[in-house]
């Protein structure tokens, strides 16, 4: 099977959003072992739209268009499919009925832009679309089918799953049976890591990919057939002896996840004190329902002054040392833990810059401490030439490994190839 | 002049990188007035390679080419090109000696594979590459000029911004001049955006479209042309005019920084309260560097007991109206301004599910409170069927435009066509 897709819409050709679904349905058809063969990305012109669907129609098995559903005069996919069948547009009886009951179970009134999503070529198959008003459709042309979708990106992620997956999969010779596993690494770059596996000996069946994605290098092993899927286990588990400290989660979408997932099991408790994290750290397990169960609290204490009226931290350990030193990020995290009783107090403070570094502390110098009712761990890190935001994504994701740790009984202060680091024995 | 766009790379094709370049370039050639006609992305496949470039060569009368130049040997483009041309590779002398020189001065020895890097196509004309070893070069095939490129960023870019575009504007006739307006909408579909809009006569060199990106939906207004230019700001005065209070920023990547610019250009300050937002609010400010200057303090205080404690809500207010109730945001906002003395206390409190929603307060039930140095808004406001990050990313939002109104000195409580909500008197 040949397998194409086709990316329409403007703002995705001229740049004004990077193009993700694309991106993401590449992953999740190599997930299944399918192997993208050509990705076009065409704007909003309905003569462009009606000549690429006729030329690729001839060349692939099945190609999934994405975007151009939407309710405004740019939104083209439905005119084009109908123009290269030379077909009519046919309004869609059932999906107008369904949309004004959506519309009335609103209470709002149906807007008449939305009229134009109803309308589908005469010969085309409609595609359910559960998460918006766009229905997506099918078309035979040529030798291909065309499989249209919404280019808002819940929907076409449902649409996808749910409905093109299992047409391909019926359709087509199903793939190989495949298996992924995923292995999050943090603060190694990735020829680092490629160059720690370069001696691996792997078998045929079995294939490695790196996937930098901040703050993680995520290493993906792919297992093809029943040989692959057996030998899996061995190669991930002679991967994680290779990279020592390096892997941080398995099988899991960020660091942040892991953690939450470990505390809600272990029944601990959290209390947060941020300062250049912003917040973000605080953030990224409230991002995860069940949070509550086990965080208290999350401070950011952004001026001198919050952090001696909320935190309590002294004013002369304030002068003395600085708001960025590892006696105030331990000041802060035994603080936070006390104040909410909490098992665990995790707290950052450094300088997320562009500016406010100084030679002493430059900019990307973080402060990260971790205590716990008993003892109190301070690490200092160096994220020289990053920007703010990866100083403050990188930050949260080492104070994170360091609970993680903790919460395995490990060594919480491990050395990271790409992060320069001082333990602070104070 | 047709201008296309062929990137290539397996990692590019596979969804293991999103292709950042190829947003980049059609942005910066949309600065340009110049419209990307179409984009191709295939994988690492001599023949496909081979194919692609003679069909397109026949279509566009520019090609710029990425990726593929590596030293690895599934870096093909090269080879690729001159089996197009029917040529051989030859050797770039002069390349070579710049190489072995560069090489030399580093200390290191010249790695082998980086020889491949000097052979081109017999009659490609080399582009400098000053920001790494792999040399640029243009080949004429057809109709059509085929620019080849670099795949790494910073590589790409110089060459793009110092080579291409010089090439391009001397070679074909220059685009007209362009300009694009931004406006940024919240708590109004795109429907409704385009059903209000959609009587409005523009004029013919001036476009409209809409992007949502969530929290907002953006409406660009792009006009092409001296004529057009001229027409833009009143045809973006009579969008505005009907938007009535749809529109919260012009030209702005998010209401964040807008109001972020605005507390650093009134010099007000703010602490911020949060319950279900979790740090969201906060860190969305502290995204911008010059945050310190006006964001006394964040607090998280996601548990009962540290509203209590921190915040000092009365227990006996949690215990008649709930910790999601109008008169809790009340107190968190009025609490957490005087505790840091600032000019704004902005607070949030609701349920972002997808458990813990009664009959009372469902899921998507949020309640908003801003106040000042002598008064307190409140909101209550319903977002059904959202997810747990969309609950978290527009009850931010809309808390940010609350602030952002009472800055402008109006009225900070406005419907949302597609946000119920309730102004809380108490």
């Amino acid at each position: 099977m040949k397998l194409e897709m086709i990316c329409t819409g403007e703002e995705v050709l001229s740049g004004q959003i990077v193009d993700t679904n694309a991106a993401w349905f590449a992953d999740t058809m190599m997930n299944l072992g399918i192997e993208l063969q050509l990705r076009l990305t065409v704007g909003d012109r309905l003569e462009d739209l009606v000549s690429i669907f006729r030329e690729r129609s001839e060349h692939a098995d099945l190609i999934l268009v994405n975007g151009g559903l939407g309710p405004t005069s740019d939104d083209l996919s439905a005119l084009a499919a109908a123009k290269v069948l030379e077909e009519e547009l046919v309004e869609d009886t059932e999906w107008r009925e369904y949309l004004e009951k959506f519309y009335q179970s609103l209470g709002r009134e149906f807007p008449p832009s939305n009229l134009k999503q109803c309308l589908l070529p005469a010969s085309a198959i409609r595609v359910d679309n559960p998460e918006g008003t766009a229905p997506g459709f099918r078309i035979k042309l040529n030798k291909a089918w065309l499989f249209f979708t919404p280019g808002v990106p819940v929907e076409f992620k449902t649409m996808v799953t749910e409905q093109f997956i299992p047409f391909m999969q019926k359709e087509f010779a199903a793939g190989q049976a495949t298996r992924l596993y995923k292995l999050l690494t943090l603060g190694h770059g990735e020829s680092t890591l490629a160059d720690k596996l370069s001696e691996l000996t792997l078998p045929d069946n079995v294939l490695l990919g790196y996937r930098p994605s901040a703050p993680h290098v995520e290493i993906k092993v792919f297992a093809r057939g029943d040989d692959g899927i057996r030998q899996l286990p061995e190669v991930v588990e002679a991967i994680r002896a290779r990279l020592d400290t390096a892997v941080v989660a398995d099988n899991s979408p960020g660091i942040a996840w892991t953690v939450h997932e470990m505390l809600l099991a272990k029944q601990n408790t959290l209390s947060i004190a941020e300062s250049c994290t912003g917040g973000m750290l605080c953030s990224q397990l409230v991002e995860f329902s069940g949070s509550s169960n086990y965080l208290h609290q999350g401070l950011v204490t952004y001026s001198n002054a919050a952090k001696q009226k909320i935190l309590g931290v002294a004013s002369d350990m304030l002068d003395t040392h600085g708001a960025v030193s590892p006696q105030t990020a331990r000041a802060m995290a035994e603080n936070v833990r006390a104040l909410g009783d909490s098992d665990f107090g995790l707290a950052t403070t450094g300088v997320a810059g562009p500016d406010g570094g100084t030679e002493d502390k430059p900019v990307g110098t973080v402060c990260i401490a971790l205590a716990d009712r008993d003892q109190c761990w301070v690490q200092t890190i160096q994220l020289n030439n990053r920007s703010r935001n990866l100083i403050r994504v990188l930050s949260c994701a080492v104070a994170l490994d360091m609970l993680r740790r903790r919460l395995l009984q490990q060594n919480c202060l491990v050395p990271y190839s790409s992060i320069p680091s001082t333990v602070n024995n104070i």
